[in-house]
């Protein structure tokens, strides 16, 4: 695949980065990952919006601006000769010296790589994490940011007990979302919730977008409510995944649920 | 300044790295942080059994063993012509492709890279980071890990409020260490105190010889003990910094304490 690297076309397997980065020593940077269909990119307003506030958050400025994001996602498609992709773009510091403080000025590196749209995933089976729970009192709970090892380690204690998923509980004990994607349960009075950022749900862009139509609404919830819910799905950019079992039981009938379905179906324009 | 990359002797500009590493992409990896004094690596043992631990919490098969080690530890000195130093350390998961599972069998990055022994650093004076708690509630929290952001986040606000260093509470509210130290305080009744790794602190090995030398016991600290302590000092790999002012106010008298002294003067040897 070819790649953009700070803004050059290249092979992906040419694109080298500086062993002193600080994506790499310190996990210090963000990503975004974009779905494209038909080589229009979903939501990347929104993406653009979270990425910005990243950056906030890091006292990072941005190495490319909106214009240069839509130039690069078009380079990146034709380079590929892809309609529709999963994108990911990442921004780290880039190179540093010893030592937490970032370099002023930084010259942050960004990535831009371009894959085939993944397949529709089935529907998942998940556990509870035990290993780890989400820390609302950190920033990197409300931005997308590099430092991403909680959640791989989530995702290996589900694939060690058999599971596709791990939902994430926050240090409060109630459910927080999953290592790569928000969680939405349809209670028995057919209300559907997500638990607030507060609670360590990192904002998502398709969780955005749900909550705008009033598809859903945000509220705390317990572990017992997930369990008892007559559906429950998981978002993320790429997509709407169904739940249909936590811990080795069924979430309602096992099955994915109707309101599930038609998200599936209907959501990123068929 | 030369490195090791993967066994490699090269030069520490040429030295890169792939896109996909995950040490880059996901913060998926570990590192040390190596005092070296007239070509003795200090507590080389203890860096080693860390780093094996955290390999075991991230189903991770380093790529060297301890005679390996030795032998880069060895050779980077010599390549740069340095008797002490301090190496950094750092393994990475290696390539992957998208999504969190790792690859199996994964190939891991390492790099091992030196530089002259910083100065010996003054007293420091911080602050009680606001935007971050620690999580005692996930596995990074006992490793060292390469998602490093909350530190990297804490520092940055230290150095907003004109402060050396930041004092990371964890999610309770008690002290867990500061961006790159454990804590130890001197308390009213001489007992001198650091948090265990169960409240937050990492397991640092510096820390552990103090423990294992019987000149401190582990035990919860609330803030208040930390401000009305008649001294606190701060160690990790590198060295051992009195910390002598906390929010504005001074700690003891605002001048490093005796047993604080002591320990920056024998403690690596003189």
């Amino acid at each position: 695949m070819r790649t953009v690297l700070n803004g050059q076309v290249i092979d992906a397997a040419e694109a080298r980065l500086s062993i002193a980065d600080r994506g790499f020593t310190l996990g210090d940077g963000l990503f975004e990952t974009v779905k494209v269909v038909n080589t229009r990119p979903l939501r990347l307003d929104a993406h653009w919006r979270r990425l910005a506030e990243g950056a906030k958050v890091l006292r990072l400025t941005l190495p490319l601006d909106r214009a240069g994001l839509d130039h690069a996602v078009a380079t990146v498609l034709e380079a590929n000769g892809l309609g529709s992709a999963a994108l990911r773009l990442t921004v780290s510091r880039g190179p540093g010296v010893r030592g937490l403080l970032p370099p002023d000025p930084a010259t942050p590196t960004w990535v831009l790589t371009a894959g085939p749209l993944p397949p529709v995933p089935g529907p998942a089976r998940a556990v509870v994490a035990q290993s780890v729970r989400r820390n609302p009192h950190s920033p990197l709970a409300r931005i997308k940011a590099l430092s991403y090892l909680d959640n791989v380690l989530a995702r290996i204690e589900a694939e060690e007990q058999g599971a596709d998923e791990a939902v994430l509980l926050n240090t409060n004990g109630r459910v927080a979302e999953t290592t790569i994607a928000n969680l939405f349960a349809v209670l028995a009075d057919g209300t559907m919730v997500t638990p607030p950022v507060a609670e360590g749900a990192l904002p998502g862009v398709r969780r955005a977008e749900m909550l705008e139509r009033g598809l859903a609404v945000e509220r705390p919830l317990d572990l017992a409510e997930v369990e008892t819910a007559r559906e429950v799905f998981l978002t993320n950019a790429l997509s709407v995944r169904p739940l249909v079992a936590l811990n080795g039981r069924p979430i309602g009938d096992g099955m994915p649920g109707p309101l599930t379905r038609r998200l599936v179906d209907g959501m990123d324009g068929g």
